[in-house]
């Protein structure tokens, strides 16, 4: 029988790289684990993101997983070697292919990345980009507003009008510096940030490419698996199964947002 | 020797507390728990904020407190009656303190009462407010952009009137509807949000009396302390001792802002 693909965050976040999994790989059983007991990562410490990392990709493994996922930028970039070092599964995670295609991406040189404090502090992507390339520069900048403006649950045209000036500001305020520095490229470096796209983009301007990870980790996946000859055999589609270790109701209600369709069969378990 | 005082909190906001306490009772020991590594609590199930607000309680019991405060609205209004029912020791929580001044404050017997998702869920101030006067109308909003608002932590006066027009937008969303109600007295029922109390004054107007459950709570701490003959017999004034899951430099460095003065002496455990 096939195997699943495990994917895992520390919340719902991970969700934009699930959706893009569904699409480039249809056929693919997937099992998410939101660990919203723990959640937010974004702001504690490397030691405490691997130990909870490993915790996440443990649970998945015993689910019978073929290869595992780190859908999140901060479990990426602060617990990726830890967990390759632990564990002996292929793993895909989030921040090489986002690297690989801003080096890729950018003509003069100059790229800005966003995300958590935690990934902004561990320099994963600049690290990776100038692996590729060290003549690029990389400008990083911490965005804590915007995964509480992304999960701000206001309803109605006029919450709209007020949640969209607020993004707006936001947004001008983060990112300004990088447009006065004439970036041209943009790495959404976190999964939260593509629900901000528009704004980001209306922003930045039409000159500015804006690098989305959850694609590139897609296609990545994809990639590993038809390398590896593990790509399923199967032509159905099966809906992905969800675990959360904490408040289903709440990441049913948000995930739908996140990913476009109804977010169902939701089960709580304990780690 | 005099036992101390234990606070918890789920992070750095029950240091509006401390900070009272230090105030009220100068010359009381206190030791600080902020469980920054499962931060925050305000979107958590009651089930796991029960579990974890046992788990901080355990922690303190065992530096040989004589007092438990809890320092923490959402664990307050979730898991106050739990906390009775497993712990013999005296237990002061926030939301009764809070709910008394709201309701000798009100005048036109209507109340709003802001919190976290898990506070308004549990509908805990709504209770104690009409157990005392079952005629007082009270309105409750969640606002969960609050505390990221008052986390954020840009530098220099441009940033400074940035978060300012932030703030202003945000306030004048959640409080909007509680101005058009006619509420004479409003309870800010997060240990964050003393720190917005200035905007939130200025949006509401003199006319709304704003209940802050730091003081209240401070209050009763000293009266259970004299009516059990438990106040300390020492004349000495002894910084706190923190301890904080995860991330003490992160600790250390918003929590200045949240007491006015330098956070020293924290340190790291494991729960």
């Amino acid at each position: 029988m096939d195997k699943s693909i495990g994917i895992f965050d520390s919340g719902i976040g991970g969700l934009t790289v699930l959706k893009e999994l569904c699409r480039v790989l249809p056929h693919e059983k997937l099992i998410y684990l939101g660990d919203t007991a723990r959640v937010p990562y974004g702001t504690k410490s490397s030691d405490t993101i691997r130990r909870y990392a490993l915790e996440d990709a443990l649970f998945l493994l015993k689910q019978g997983i073929k290869l595992l996922v780190v859908a999140c930028n901060t479990a990426s970039a602060n617990a990726t070697a830890y967990l390759k070092e632990k564990l002996s599964i292929p793993i895909v995670e989030v921040i090489g292919p986002g690297a690989r295609q801003a080096a890729r991406s950018t003509r003069v040189g100059r790229v800005g990345v966003i995300g958590t404090e935690a990934t902004v502090r561990s320099n994963a992507y600049a690290a990776e980009i100038k692996r590729i390339d060290p003549e690029i520069e990389v400008l990083s900048r911490s965005c804590p507003l915007f995964v509480p403006l992304v999960e701000e649950n206001w309803n109605g045209p006029e919450d709209e009008a007020y949640l969209e000036e607020l993004k707006s500001l936001t947004v001008k305020r983060y990112l300004g510096a990088f447009k006065e520095q004439g970036i041209d490229t943009l790495v959404l470096g976190c999964t939260h940030y593509p629900l901000l796209k528009d704004t980001i983009a209306r922003f930045m301007g039409p000159a500015v490419a804006l690098v989305d990870s959850a694609q590139e980790t897609a296609r990545e996946v994809h990639g590993v698996l038809q390398g590896m000859q593990l790509l399923s055999s199967g032509r159905d589609t099966v809906p992905p199964l969800y675990f959360v270790t904490d408040a289903p109701d709440r990441f049913t209600h948000l995930g739908t947002r996140f990913l476009g369709t109804a977010v169902e069969q939701v089960k709580q378990v304990e780690m």
